[in-house]
């Protein structure tokens, strides 16, 4: 018995194998193989395919062997837009704006972004990293293995340090990948509010370089938009970002069209994210680019806003990622599922859409996708097994839990009826 | 040691008691206790309180004991609308409806209702027993103990009795309580399309009796809308079944005002259903009335439809219940919390009421309300445990599986890591 893994009795299998990125028609086809088997070795996808082809191999003879019963099968969910480090949660600010509370009210009242502000100064890192590592096992329960992660609620020097260092303690201690984006351009902080320019000085001559030197990111976000900073500060700051090695992204157009979309598309950024507010000429121009458009549905529903023109965008020809946002204020999910649920019912894109723009594209958008976001031979284990005979009663069956396995670099994250390989936290801790 | 089980480290006890029904601001208050615990004796409810009484009992010391730590406790919820029993699924209607077409344009075109009817009658009970048999296992996955069920995917005297057979013999085989209603009017089928007056007929003097006889039913319900049955044809069908003893429900104004609601308030319904194009007078008349409109948000999100006037009916005193209407068109989710989420973000419920309407006021409108519905000495043990530390995080946690714990009748009937004392049944089959 070789150390291969065997799966098979995969009903559909959903390779997402083809050009990268995908837009157009190409969107819409999932490269579906029934009857499949997966062969995996160590962290790899040794071979992926027709399951008679597959079991014939030698390799896969003597591998130990998991028989998926005819589930279905999809790269393991990318995610790439979450706040994964906050303190505390924003239950009071929730029901304020049910209540009747816009976002900006509760903003200017001190509430959102700032109070989350406030409980990750006052928290230790411990505490941060308890939090989030119960927050993981949550994600990797829904099919997710890949989570990108932005500071911004440290808003100072050491804040925003603070936050990244966790999320690299994170990543090497228990097994779902998370990729680090530096946003200390989330809003301006009290403390400058007079003064936004020497935040931005404060973030481009100091917070940069030091995150950069210290390898705690790979990307620069910046929330361009209004109430946060504008597209001339989100020029200079992405500009900063980039000459440090740090590639650019955008929250943008998410409150009010303020230009943001435009700016991502001269600036070349590997993704404009939200968009709920772009019109025809801008989704026309985002269909041309090469920016990825991350479309967040979860905080439209849960800011009770119209969704994202996210038919448009794909229709337009755009890059369509889809991520949940997952953060305690505008979007506390963390199920990708929910995400893929809410791009069909409310932006009518079709399930294969939503999944490829959950797993291939946002791959891209995090430019890992010469290793994850497909399945095919070579690229990481990286694996979600759900509870249904055809894909597209992933999206169907709304808000019921039907992810019955998760594999990350070849090893079981979860399985229904129990968790393996985590380090110990209590199940409430989220 | 007794037979007795103690449920005690309970974070929040809300027990929403209190009187029955709920409605205005009594609707926002679930009789929160904090650190509490439950005495279940038997299949009922010994004693429940605060932790420290509680534990004091004779009989508690004695008992069994589970630690909760900490997580939050909610009577079981009570799901007052679905379709639980049908054959296959309509995923491919739900990528037309994607792509464009419209509920009443499916219909016209052979799909929709028409759809489940045609696999309705081609089916055996066995299999419909065992395909309903494991969405009730998921249904207590995510808390819900009392699942009413309607009939109307027959829609001839064979296979309307076929369906509440099969829901006799599934409230027998396994453990979530069972209420079935008769929906023999749910459409006209194609076979009557020229001469609806005569399957009026045929329900009324035929089927109806023929339900009653048996006692398979304790309710009656029509789909008075467009495209279905008019007030007209819905008020005598009604009378009709309350001759034989079985207490009307409604379909009502879902797609269209076509006065099903005002009809219920005249009739004095039990339920008033959808209720998605009410206005302002139906609006204040049925706050006044003693008619329990029940919401169901999920059909409104999964037709990509604005969410129904809750905000206002709970603001104009009325009795609303929430349900999920599980159904494979309309509303796939089996998941209550689901429901409860999007009555919250959607129609501007608080987390409070939005439970209170899942829970007591469901509870009422199926005429159970002096077993279910709140947690207090002498009620039925059902109960549902939530992994969070306060209730308003169930709705806010949109989309992600919290459901730790769900007893019916003082069995344990799921726990995370196992569900136990259930029938088996192939977990992909739902």
């Amino acid at each position: 018995m070789s150390g291969a893994l065997l799966l098979t009795g995969i009903g559909q299998l959903l390779t997402l194998r083809g050009a990268v990125p995908r837009r157009g028609w190409a969107l819409a086809d999932p490269g579906i193989i029934r009857d499949a088997a997966v062969l995996v070795r160590g962290d790899r996808i040794a071979a992926a395919g027709p399951r008679r082809e597959i079991e014939r191999l030698p390799e896969a003879r003597r591998a130990r062997k998991t028989d998926l019963g005819g589930r279905v099968m999809l790269p393991g969910l990318v995610d790439s837009h979450t706040h994964l480090v906050f303190a505390g949660s924003r239950l009071e600010e929730y029901e304020l704006r049910l209540a009747g509370a816009t976002y900006e009210e509760i903003a200017r009242a001190g509430g959102g972004i700032q109070s989350s502000v406030r409980g990750l100064r006052a928290a230790r890192p411990a505490e941060l990293e308890r939090g989030a590592l119960a927050r993981l096992v949550q994600f990797a329960a829904h099919g997710t293995t890949t989570v990108e992660s932005k500071s911004g609620y440290g808003l100072d020097l050491a804040n925003e340090l603070k936050i990244l260092r966790v999320q690299r303690a994170l990543a090497r201690r228990q097994p779902v990948e998370i990729v680090s984006t530096f946003l200390g351009a989330h809003v301006v902080p009290p403390e400058y509010r007079r003064r936004p320019q020497a935040y931005v000085d404060l973030v481009t001559r100091r917070m940069i370089p030091a995150v950069a030197r210290e390898r705690l990111a790979e990307f620069c976000d910046v929330f361009c938009d209004r109430g946060a900073f504008t597209p001339g500060q989100a020029r200079a700051i992405l500009a900063a970002g980039r000459a440090w090695g740090l590639e650019p992204r955008l929250h943008a157009d998410q409150l009010a069209r303020t230009g943001a979309a435009r700016l991502a598309i001269e600036i070349r950024a590997a993704s404009a994210d939200h968009l709920d507010r772009v019109t025809g000429s801008d989704i026309a121009q985002l269909g041309r680019s090469g920016v990825v458009c991350t479309l967040l549905p979860g905080a439209s529903l849960h800011l009770g806003v119209p969704f994202a023109p996210g038919r448009a965008l794909v229709d337009a020809g755009a890059i369509v990622a889809l991520a949940t946002d997952f953060n305690p204020g505008t979007s506390p999910t963390l199920s990708l599922p929910m995400a893929i649920s809410l791009a069909c019912a409310g932006m009518r894109l079709a399930p294969a859409e939503a999944i490829a723009a959950a797993t291939v594209n946002a791959a891209y958008s995090l430019r890992r996708h010469d290793r994850i976001g497909t399945i095919e031979a070579g690229k990481q284990a990286d694996l979600a097994v759900f509870d249904v005979a055809d894909y597209r009663e992933i999206p169907y069956y709304f808000g019921v839990h039907l992810t019955s396995m998760t594999l990350k670099r070849g090893k079981i994250v979860y399985a229904r009826d129990g968790v393996r390989g985590w380090p110990r936290s209590a199940p409430g801790d989220a």
